[in-house]
């Protein structure tokens, strides 16, 4: 009597997340010291000594039933004003507190945004590879996700893939920048790109085209790199945030959802997002963590605890053999799996590619294969060497998440997120996997 | 370009939040202690000071990173072993950790319950007076919800007109027990009723009908009544709860989600509502505040505070003239709207009385009137006269919610969750309102 459209994800729950509970099964069986647990975005970096701190005293100074009671559906203007003060600062932009809708993180963001704007059918245009839950929040309100094929000797955005994706039902577009799984950046000239695409499809299709920017990992950027802030690139624009990374607080679920004065019909959206935030059972993102949030507007993330990592274990990679794309952004490796492929287990890969369960992705598995005859083949072969990798790494007690999971088969998902020493012990458990495949 | 299904709320945003912010207003107008602000279900009680020391003792006892961290989409397993270990011991049940979601606050709960049952036009019914915000979760999953009309002698479960509503598309039953808006607790006999009917029909029709509990009062109970509960009545129920008036922590949105072993498919039922949990963008209940509620399972709510407010209020009014229900749970006094009916503004209830704007209520408005020669006249009437009585109210900075707010036209509802002073210091102003009404 399960729901139709719920049976897809019991047949495929997310393959990130059944290897999250395989890691902790491993670490009771092994010692959590002896299994590099690659797998989810989880940080290892503490929350900044500032946030317990303006817990605490948010504890001691305020009136409890302010602290923990409701609030407008939007959040606590004083917050809001907060963020909205903190955004300006950065990006030379004018927004509000009514700009801001506090929401229960960025997956509840981006369900606020679809909600608020999708009908059936619309379609929803990403980038591969990306993270799959957004087809199921697409879903959620019968929407379609479209995939744009990537540009695999950059992985920035493949703007011609994008263009002929495009018609008269496309309503949105989701990016993710710097991006889940690659750690790319997209560049300015990226953005304005982009934006310059969609210009031209409103104007040809007659409609808005929501430029919906998922961006938790923001602030996590290296090498100097920045990262474009799209509102000032494009007016029908939403940006999605979360606290998760920024701040290391991903259990709190704290985020929020930005719709610029700018984007058409601005007040009416947000209102309707507001009410979305409301009868999606959320009601409000949640209290004292809010609060606490507007008191750290201002604070960092380790940053120089991410670089070390990131530069250890890409430059141990690639000194293996390994070919990697270089990271300036997320905490995230992307790592190609070696093309010698002795097949053993593609059935496993291609159920964690249809993780979400809605549609095949058929389309994307093949799409790489510019040469090929038989382009199924081709995908078959990738995602078998990616299964053969993926288990390969196991023996090691290395857990990487296979790149079907993110509709992009030939590669791994390598979340730096981890202890130094997880990095730097895993080293020698690479170096076997390296010479099992003959690097 | 917003969504055609966020349209009507849009032009009938929640009534009882509209107040909440005009109470606001009032209250910087007029002074905070000139306003009777009976709106809104917000706490007056602060939360248990155990709550707050929880919260302290966990940031300095645990590690960050698993405070603030992912934990399972269902949540911390042992809170959630706390939580069935405490129902077990009240309520002789046996439940473990797997029968428990922690989810954010009882409207996601119920969210997440109807996400994973509902196909589109399946009907869940509920029984009026209800929280409307049934109406928007029913329809978030294209389901429609199919409203009883009251027993308004008792406002316990009229049980003929229950039955005559079931049919074959019925999946799913809300009740919501103590009872917001009438404080009526559903006494045993009324569940056994209930359950009987369930079980002729489920047998009928071939099929499960879900019982979904909705209890965040379940303990603000008055007078030694006693809440059944109801697994031990009915195998597919769900419970849903939440934190937030036994705790006082409505802003922190924090509660579960409760699936028997005993209910149809009971496995893949928590395992989907589980997914559903994740997908709904919510991802899990937030991390600090699910820690803290796992250290408190056995704090009790100030029972004592609402059980003086509720003495006043329902005494000061019934020696006025009004007729109120004796409230027995919840912290809510249904007060009846007099009969003298001036005439003055029916478009203000019936638009609050189509918050959700989900279909009209128009057998709702009619429902009451047996004798009647024209039901919709009478219906009209009835409308009139409370939005006259609200408005009355308004003029002696009294805030109620019209009873059409909860498809019950007629009455008004009274949060008592206020301070006593409120309480005692509105009293010679509802005189002037009884006078006014010639009561």
């Amino acid at each position: 009597m399960i729901s139709e459209k719920m049976r897809p994800f019991l047949a495929n729950n997310s393959a990130i997340r059944m290897m999250f509970e395989e890691g902790k099964q491993m670490a009771a069986l092994y010692g959590a010291d002896k299994v590099y647990d690659f797998s989810l975005g989880n940080p290892n970096v503490p929350a900044p000594e500032k946030v317990n701190q303006a817990i605490k005293e948010i504890l001691d100074e305020e009136d409890p039933l302010f602290v923990h009671g409701y609030m407008s559906n939007a959040g606590y203007p004083q917050v809001r004003a907060a963020i909205a003060e903190n955004l300006n600062r950065r990006f030379g932009t004018s927004f509000t507190e009514r700009n801001l809708i506090m929401t229960v993180g960025a997956g509840s963001g981006l369900n606020v945004a679809f909600k608020t704007v999708l009908d059936p059918g619309d379609e929803v245009i990403t980038f591969a590879p990306y993270f799959l839950e957004y087809r199921a929040y697409v879903t959620n309100y019968d929407g379609v996700l479209v995939t744009v094929d990537p540009d695999e000797s950059t992985f920035q955005i493949n703007q011609e893939g994008f263009r002929a994706k495009m018609n008269e039902k496309t309503k949105a577009v989701i990016i993710n920048n710097p991006n889940n799984p690659t750690g790319v950046v997209y560049s300015e000239e990226t953005i304005r790109a982009l934006a310059a695409i969609l210009e031209e499809k409103q104007k040809e299709y007659g409609h808005a085209i929501y430029l919906i920017s998922d961006e938790p990992y923001r602030e996590l950027v290296f090498d100097g790199a920045t990262v474009p802030f799209v509102t000032n690139y494009y007016a029908n624009t939403m940006v999605v945030y979360s606290y998760s990374k920024s701040l290391s607080l991903p259990g709190e679920r704290i985020g929020y959802l930005l719709i610029p004065d700018e984007l058409e019909d601005s007040a009416v959206t947000i209102d309707a997002a507001t009410i979305a935030n409301r009868i999606s059972g959320c009601v409000n993102a949640p209290s004292l963590i809010q609060l606490a949030v507007g008191r750290c507007v201002d604070c960092q993330a380790d940053l120089a605890f991410y670089d070390r990592n990131r530069k250890t274990l890409y430059e141990g990679l690639t000194s293996l053999g390994f070919t990697c794309i270089r990271p300036q952004g997320a905490f995230y490796l992307w790592v190609k799996v070696p093309e010698t492929g002795s097949v053993c287990d593609a059935e496993g890969g291609a159920g964690a590619d249809q993780a979400c369960g809605a549609g095949s992705e058929a389309d994307s598995k093949g799409r790489r294969n510019a040469d090929s005859e038989t382009r199924a083949d081709d995908a078959g072969n990738r995602l078998a060497a990616e299964a053969a990798f993926v288990a390969a790494a196991k023996k090691y007690h290395i857990l990487a998440v296979p790149g079907s999971s993110f509709a992009c088969t030939g590669y791994v998902r390598l979340a730096y997120c981890v202890s130094y020493e997880t990095i730097v012990n895993s080293l020698p458990e690479f170096k076997k996997l390296a010479e099992e495949f003959s690097l």
